[in-house]
């Protein structure tokens, strides 16, 4: 095991009904909050009549900030910081999924610095204070909810880009699987989709020997994961599985499966960024394609690593590693086409993918996250085998 | 899974050399710290003299409270605190094992609070405040240094009670590997079956139906520190071991465990206290006498909890669950035999044990903690089965 730090200091607020809590824990912080929400389904679903109520009830003005759309943009970002500084608001209130929670947190650092928000992204400047952030989760994949992550999209230039800062834990998030019911089940497939990438991302680009305790971890609940997936697919409303698929999203991002693995790189989510910032797919759909088309390429020289995975997750055992990670590859893409998830860009909607463009993205988003290995010949021939 | 709310604050920092980074972060706390320390081992070791000269170098002064024992005592606690109180320190810097941190909680609470010690045990008072708490880990077992429970013995009464309060979250643990180099094989085994204990008392108690995120977190846990204990045995410097004994640890009572799985209890813990109390063994050396034990006495009521634990930890499969079940007990019985932990009061040294008043003792705690199931008659035939 290598030398990490963690500290994750978000409280979690876990169970169905929990959502009503909010207006309480509200009123612990502040008196004037910024609600940042997506497009109308909280408003349909009647989650956001409930919210304003209760915080209504606690006596908290809020300033609204909705029409947070799926890859956050800087330009939207941006304004919510603008409102969250002219209306003096105390913290943020961000009700959705990772989108929602990922331009909450941009706004809560260019407001609580006082800085263009692209700058962070840049590294052309820090962020020095960041406004308390409260949460409520409604599409559990990013783990944004527990995380100081976030990724935000610049339309000008289609640079996706994401980073981490200790300021942008939120301090809390409630977490009430009952809120989850209403997801269709193609958006619960791209986010089981983004959940397995952030677990297994660091878990087959870790070199760095034995580490049984963040293997088991991630196995544990890949196989959990994919079982309750299996069961919302049936039945959208089993709240056990909500719950584990919640708890795993959570979980699987929270910075518990790279601590101590040494350093770790991503690259499927940097390849995932520029098809996703470019085409506008949901990034759960856009890792899909990319995340078998990358183990394919890596075949070989992750054998072992892949047929592992395979062994543990899926119960694989072939002649030798080589081919258990071959089948361990097929049985995942096999496992993504029958949840709904697209593993080619034209079962995306993508019909005559810019190559060049997509390459070049992803090469300066490589040098940006430090990612090694992402040649620009090997980036074009995985972007080729996605067609 | 049930509701629950986590809020785990601690910040840990893990890895070799560690240790060295104490007086840089206790520089950010204040400049007048209690040293709360055991026996003569950290300065037979050298740890203390190069702890000393950090502190010394970045100008905190210290007030030694030294000597405490294995068993924490609540009258060295009270001292503790009269002295935190007296010299006015800012903060508590403790350096040990589990029962260094218990007291150095203990002291951090009634000295913040300004309230006698054991009033927080016997629910009389509650703590308002705890000054902040550093610790640095020298032996690996009760998870003290990444969560908010104590356990402390009053002498006069041989009560031995713990207990959870927010407040003592420590602030920030140094995990540093290298300093367990020099644990005897002996503690080494008392602390991985404290380590098992506090992993499984929820596991097999928790009848709240499917949590395959909670068990299989358990079960990895529990595998990873069997295969790291096997290796310390052979080579008590093997780092990579040592290091994953280390997380184990830390990760199996921190709250993640039994986040998520209704009210748990912890019998064997409860059961355990009053011999550690009474007869000053350790407290892991108690816990492999009576958790086979416990186990045996639910051999049929918990058999496939049991049976599955076998399964997925020591890989056993006989015809029925009855049959794994009971294999699995033997096997974790054997285990214990091995590593050196006793299985019986006798291998511990307790030849003549007053049975009555440890039945009185545990039926006592059990009230106190609420754990059920503790009838009289069952601790009696209970502590009967371990002589």
């Amino acid at each position: 095991m290598q030398s990490f730090t963690f500290h994750n200091p978000t409280k979690i607020i876990f169970g169905n009904g929990r959502s009503a809590e909010l207006g309480s824990l509200a009123k612990t912080v502040g008196n004037r909050a910024l609600l940042v929400y997506g497009r109308e389904s909280i408003k349909k679903s009647g989650l956001y009549q409930k919210i304003c109520h209760q915080l209504d009830e606690q006596g908290i003005r809020i300033v609204e900030h909705g029409g947070v759309k799926s890859n956050p943009s800087l330009d939207h970002a941006r304004k919510g910081a603008r409102k969250a500084l002219s209306y003096r608001v105390k913290f943020i209130i961000a009700v959705g999924g990772g989108s929602v929670i990922d331009e909450a947190k941009a706004i809560a650092a260019g407001a609580g610095s006082k800085t263009d928000i692209w700058e962070f992204f840049t590294q052309k400047a820090s962020i020095t204070k960041a406004l308390p952030l409260i949460t409520v989760l409604t599409l559990p994949a990013t783990g944004s909810e527990m995380n100081a992550n976030m990724v935000i999209t610049n339309d000008d230039t289609n640079e996706k880009l994401g980073m981490f800062d200790e300021h942008l834990y939120p301090l809390a998030s409630i977490l009430d699987p009952e809120l989850t019911y209403t997801i269709p089940n193609r958006y619960t497939a791209y986010s089981a989709v983004d959940i397995i990438s952030h677990l297994t991302e660091s878990y087959f680009t870790n070199e760095g020997g034995w580490t049984p305790i963040q293997q088991r971890y991630v196995e544990g609940l890949v196989k959990s994961l994919i079982e309750a997936v299996e069961r919302i697919m049936d039945n959208p409303e089993d709240n056990e599985a909500r719950a584990t698929m919640m708890w795993c999203a959570t979980l699987g991002w929270n910075g518990l499966n790279t601590a101590g693995i040494g350093a770790y790189s991503m690259p499927c989510h940097t390849l995932e960024h520029p098809l996703s910032a470019m085409y506008d797919i949901a990034h759960g759909a856009g890792l899909s394609i990319i995340t078998p088309a990358w183990l394919t390429l890596h075949l070989k020289d992750k054998k072992e690593r892949i047929a592992r995975f395979g062994k543990e997750v899926f119960d694989i055992k072939k002649e030798n590693d080589l081919q258990t990670a071959e089948e361990t590859i097929r049985v995942l893409k096999s496992w993504y086409v029958k949840i709904g998830a697209p593993v080619s860009m034209k079962e995306a909607g993508i019909y005559a993918p810019n190559i060049q463009e997509l390459v070049s993205l992803a090469i300066k988003g490589a040098k940006l996250r430090k990612v090694p290995g992402l040649t620009e010949r090997l980036v074009e021939k995985l972007y080729r085998s996605c067609i």
